[in-house]
């Protein structure tokens, strides 16, 4: 197997590691994903225990790594502190061409950081960028940036939008790439200076560009790319995760109060369809190399989710795709 | 009756306009607002006959306004076009002292914009700000700005933090009157200048400041007040009606194949909780008069909480409480 094609999984990150790692690799390769696709990233000591434990090794590659990096600690700080973590690590194996993709669940600033850092930009993009695709109304859409530009130029919004229309055609494969831009109006002169700039420079790009949308119709039919800043992404992002939270529990108590037994199971293909580790999880579009970021509390089937989702974004060639979409927006850079 | 203690009722804003209106005025009189509290303001032939078909006036005071300015024009161009608008009227009865407050379930951006035009601010206030109450936890939240500061400076953002426990304290009467400010993590190096700028002079301010919150804790016990720009929290509202709407469909549809007869009861239960109507809707803090905005889609319920949510601003005299908050922070000014 070409080693570019291959994953590397942080098998020390997320709240239930390593397990949910090592199930998580196990349930892909159950699933159809070559086991010497997958390298697993960690203590080499508590991968094979942990394999063994799990009915044996189907084939995985192993890179060890000393070191971890907290849920909690301070991305910078740790990065630092901690060369041999298994988030360094892991990226220095797709710097180095042992593997194509980075899977992690782990500090989330942390991985993005060693992505900035260690791998560089591709060819003509200024800034990477978080992406998460909902599929709330079972229609895609993706939102970028999640929190990785926290104050972006409007022309990082233009790209952010290129990044994720590809994102969405090749990848996720969907029909359309119409790209939205969030705000608080339709009209082109809402907003801040930021949100007219890039409104502007959208409608002049050669992007399926619908022009602003506000954050309630991201729940229609509107777009299937909607770009925004990383605050705002950011807290876009949170507000759904803690509000359909906080809405299911309300409801599930409602329901528990008429007794009805089939309460947990309207409530968890609600919360399915709300997950977005559902789809595997949120990439860092922008770097040399796929960077897959799940959430911290992700069980195996998320963690499978993601490894499946960093599969797709390198057999599509994602990344060449945007290379070679921004050189063809401008012949003359 | 003082006259300022009056409250202005526009009575031809909103979706169901007038007859929503006139509902919820002769609702808020049988809840115990005393009729001659409300001076409707609207087509005078429309609303005599409308309380006519209503079995009578109780003795409101009628103000007669020419024009409506429709829920889908441009506040601007409508309020130059429209001189003699409902929400014009109504505004400039505040401005006279014909009344204290003014209530409409109109366009937000008209009587934003007449509010801000047409009332001065407050003493010391530098710019009003929109304040949305919400009860999702059973517990009292307010967050501004909700849009009417799209761009703020770091100094609004603690005179909103300000408003913002002014009301919680007089006229919501919350124990505690914590501060938060809307941000990307918790620590006080997090997103932009402004919101860098905004948490230093927060921590140096006599509010109860807790420091930074991310958008999934406005649903937990963390503050009473949440400040944060005008742009992100438009998102964060609509969001929050869109997403809970979107939400409640999906669990309703779910309910609905088991047929479940009490489906509806459940739902009605938690979208009330969800609904920031049942609060009374949103309050322009800042300018120099009581301005209370409903939603458009507003029904007679919402329209009297709307106006009982103006008379307790005026009794608690919640801008006298602003001005000399202000002025105690600043001696030297």
């Amino acid at each position: 197997m070409d080693q570019t094609a291959r994953i590397a999984l942080d098998v020390m990150g997320g709240d239930s590691a390593p397990a949910c790692n090592l199930d998580g690799a196990l349930l892909a390769v159950e699933r159809g994903v070559p086991a010497e696709r997958i390298l697993l990233v960690g203590d080499e000591g508590v991968i094979r225990d942990g394999l063994k434990d799990r009915g044996g090794d189907p084939g995985f590659a192993v890179l060890h790594a000393d070191e971890v990096i907290g849920m909690d600690e301070k991305p910078a700080v740790a990065l630092r502190a901690k060369p041999g973590s298994s988030i360094g690590v892991a990226t220095g194996a797709v710097k180095s061409g042992l593997a194509g993709a980075h899977v992690s669940m782990g500090n989330t600033g942390a991985v993005v950081g060693a992505a900035t850092v260690g791998l560089k930009t591709l060819e003509g993009v200024r800034r990477p960028g978080i992406a998460v695709t909902v599929r709330l109304t079972g229609k895609p859409v993706t939102i970028l940036d999640m929190g990785a530009n926290v104050v972006p130029k409007p022309e990082h919004l233009v790209q952010y939008g290129h990044m994720g229309a590809v994102l969405m055609r090749d990848v996720v494969k969907t029909e359309k790439c119409r790209v939205a831009l969030l705000n608080i109006g339709e009209e082109s002169t809402k907003g801040t200076d930021l949100l007219r700039e890039a409104h502007a420079a959208l409608t002049e790009s050669e992007l399926d560009f619908i022009g602003n949308i506000e954050s309630n119709q991201i729940f229609g039919d509107s777009a299937e790319v909607v770009v925004t800043d990383g605050y705002t992404g950011n807290v876009v992002l949170k507000l759904m995760e803690g509000f359909s939270g906080f809405l299911l529990t309300m409801v599930g108590r409602e329901m528990a109060a008429h007794g009805a037994d089939w309460a947990h199971e309207v409530l968890g293909n609600v919360r399915k369809k709300v997950d977005y580790s559902e789809y595997g999880g949120a990439l860092l579009l922008g770097v040399r190399g796929v960077v897959v970021i799940g959430h911290g509390r992700s069980d195996a089937h998320a963690v499978s989710n993601a490894i499946e989702l960093a599969g797709r974004a390198l057999d599509a060639d994602v990344n060449g795709k945007i290379v070679q979409g921004l050189a063809d927006r401008a012949p003359s850079a």
